[in-house]
């Protein structure tokens, strides 16, 4: 008979929950997005739908209606009663027996979390320390895959030095992106951020889009380009950029203080610049 | 309250089966292996524990007992009463709330399935399709993870021109490795195997090192060295190497046969020194 065991425990494998036949699981064969809401309202739903939409298409998931998924969300939010939610979803590709190949028709699986979401005014009135880790991860980046493992090993490995984020660097010495978050540094002679272009290289940050948007609200210029590590840890300001955070800035990087160590005037002005944009 | 949703249901997020707080869904943190058994004898079983062992250590999954890994596929294998069965399993980091850095002293979770085998006889008399795909994967393919996106995309992109596997090719036009198996060309004229040294961009693959042991048997040589698609297109046989179906004749290479697009005669010689080997 075909069994299957769970930790300690064996059973038929006609018995398994869908669970334990995901392709997510198996594979990391699915996509995912995080977003959340600020005082009551969802921000850049449209945005996030639009980005999980191009995930799913990218990676060949067919036949799910991104409105059912945006009734879904808004359905969740409203029984949840938090006015600062914090979401998860992903869409695999769905379960059954692993076999590389999925069956044709296979249905995809959704799933969804919401959770309260506290502000972390701590890291946004001191700033956080990052280190660096090799970017190890696939080609596709700019896909919210559930292909994660680089990232995982890339934080795992920099939390001993205390670093709250690491900054990927790939092979030619250039700084992708955060394993979490979308990364800027900010010339203040320039009055200008600098973050990589878009590629296939870095996820297409929904968050890096806002605060390109707003920063000319806070007398800041945008400039697209790579930067190296070195580049990076001579600049005045640095910071990360995440939905569930928006702009946290960096103050130390690779042990070594970012300015004068302290959170800048200009990363202070883009905090403000942002929480006004988010709950106007 | 934290809520979670389940295609459609929904339900409190504390009620939630632990597999839907698997990092192994969330980020694909976790390693695998595939074994199998030939007429009621497991194959080449500490060897795919040693690879175990190693993966777990390289991506830093402490606590891990192998001998207890070892009783437990031992157990199922004898609980299932199959003469030739196949065994997947797989360990994850374990179980929480979503969080890129887990927790410290997470329980990793275990996971094994076993299956009745039947040999693929086809395949082996009449050769295999192949077509080449680039190779999107990450920097440490000598780990085997639970990342297997680019791998499934490779499968499926390959699929609708009738190819059984996607031969993978880098940047650098370069033959990798298949997206579920090794690959290896047989020089007719210099009575050599030809396969791509170890390192990190193919996973140490146990069925290959076999074959590179057996080779001899069948009076052939072995070169590891890299090979261009073109260069592999021109040579007299080639083959995959799976764990489950040992040596897989190619008699098409990206729509061309591979030499009179046959199953040549030392791929046969192999097959047989294989099967004889697998059964001593």
């Amino acid at each position: 008979m075909n069994l299957a065991m769970i930790d300690d425990g064996m059973l038929p494998m006609a018995d398994l929950d869908k669970a334990y036949l995901d392709r997510g699981l198996y594979f990391g064969d699915g996509v995912y997005e995080v977003l959340r809401s600020y005082d009551g309202k969802l921000f850049a739903l449209e945005e996030h739908l639009a980005r999980f939409e191009r995930s799913l298409k990218e990676i060949w998931i067919d036949g799910v209606n991104i409105a059912d998924i945006r009734a879904k969300i808004e359905m969740a939010f409203k029984e949840s009663g938090y006015a600062n939610a914090k979401f998860y979803f992903h869409i695999t590709r769905g379960s059954e027996i692993r076999n590389h190949l999925p069956s044709k028709g296979l249905k995809p699986n959704f799933f969804m979390t919401v959770e309260s979401l506290a502000e972390d005014t701590k890291s946004k009135q001191f700033g956080v320390p990052v280190a660096t880790y090799p970017d190890l991860r696939w080609k596709r980046c700019d896909i919210k895959s559930l292909n994660l493992l680089p990232n995982i090993m890339a934080r795992i490995a920099v939390a001993p030095k205390g670093a709250y984020e690491a900054i990927l660097v790939n092979d030619a010495n250039e700084i992708t992106e955060g394993a979490g978050s979308a990364f800027f540094a900010i010339d203040g002679k320039e009055k200008a951020i600098i973050t990589r272009p878009l590629g296939a290289e870095i996820l297409p940050s929904i968050t890096r889009s806002i605060v390109m948007q707003i920063a000319k609200n806070a007398g800041l210029a945008t400039v697209e380009k790579t930067l190296t590590p070195q580049q990076a840890a001579a600049c005045s300001e640095l910071f990360l950029a995440v939905t569930t955070k928006d702009i946290v800035p960096i103050t130390q990087f690779d042990g070594q203080p970012v300015g004068n160590g302290q959170v800048g005037p200009l990363c202070k002005k883009l905090i403000a610049e942002f929480a006004a944009y988010a709950r106007k």
